[in-house]
């Protein structure tokens, strides 16, 4: 568990990206004059000023982050506090299996009123590796093959599952699939993946500059 | 050409997007006081409100976009005014070819100071996609294989070329490969896809909730 400061900051973290999410959906519908958007423009600014008072640098991990056991807080599928995330809210289980619930906006949008084909392949890898560490494998993802069946619908709850298929050595296979919460048997999309994990000597390489041990790519975790 | 009011729009929606992706970078890397979190939340919620004012719904085509020829000024991948896209800028040729340029920061993190891997599969899906259309092909993607061959770190320009395959009637194959600027020879990621152009009857229903006729991922077009 982590102590209670980093509890209440994730909170915080939480509530931002939740704030930032609807100003982004805000931002990518809005219809409003040319001088409301240059005006909103120097609002923004102003507050990335604010928040890079203190920041991190492109390979610092997050004060809120956990990375021996892979939780970010920052994820851009499922970090409660970043504003790409649409965010998947995900669980899983020490059998290898994962699932995920979320409803795509206009943000995410590919052909008009559709989620866009590369956010379904980002959903399906997560699930994917979050079931391959919940299983106590690690990895990064080494292939992924994603079949698109039906066109995958904006402003619907969608269930994205998954589960391990098989193990050898440092490598495994899983299998996911995509639906809508309210007709979970017809498959929107489906994807297999396999899953390395890298050895310790190439794994303290890869990570070398965040300055930390990482254990969630190596032994036991993962994330796309 | 779009009209002179659509195209000063245009670029008023470009210089909020590019506002809000710096918001979004200072987001996921600040660790400024709890209390500076919550402010600026309260103050995002209420640019969000501003931009609300005018607000299209979820079906609803952007002013600034061109459904018919497959502009998307809210692409999550290449969108100037969408703060989830990196953006990527691309480039096409009507011989089948597409090329796009990028540098990943913090908001597209997946293992420590690299790419996820789902934005490196969202990457390949748009190039793919985009050569697909370049060559007069339309269509949505149906299938999608990403082979990831090593890390891809943030905070590096990135590469994406994409060629057309093959065509047979409505379905059109392409192959593409993601690499650093620095060493283009060294191939990161590739990808292989498979695009479907729905036949009209098919697009009518698809995008009868839009109520534009939308021709990019039917005949001519497409966008992963």
């Amino acid at each position: 568990m982590a102590e209670p400061g980093r509890e209440a900051r994730r909170e915080a973290v939480g509530q931002l990206g939740t704030a930032l999410r609807e100003l982004v959906d805000a931002a990518v519908r809005t219809e409003v004059p040319l001088d409301d958007l240059a005006g909103v423009a120097v609002a923004a600014r102003e507050l990335a000023a604010r928040l890079r008072a203190d920041a991190r640098d492109l390979h610092d991990v997050a004060s809120v982050d956990d990375p021996e056991i892979g939780e970010r807080w920052y994820s851009p599928v499922y970090g409660p506090g970043n504003p790409v995330a649409p965010p998947l809210v995900a669980t899983d289980s020490p059998d290898g299996t994962a699932r995920g619930r979320v409803t795509l906006g206009k943000a995410h949008e590919g052909p008009p009123g559709l989620v866009h084909g590369g956010v379904v392949a980002t959903l399906l890898d997560h699930v994917l590796a979050r079931a391959v560490r919940a299983a106590g494998r690690g990895g990064l993802t080494a292939t992924l093959t994603v079949t698109y069946r039906r066109p995958v619908p904006l402003g619907v709850p969608l269930v994205v599952t998954a589960a391990v298929a098989g193990t050898d050595g440092r490598r495994t296979t899983a299998g996911a699939r995509l639906a809508a919460e309210a007709d979970p048997g017809r498959v929107l999309a489906e994807a297999d993946g396999l899953f390395v994990a890298l050895r310790p000597d190439r794994a303290a390489e890869v990570f070398a500059p965040t300055g930390r041990a990482i254990g969630a790519w190596t032994a036991r975790g993962g994330d796309g």
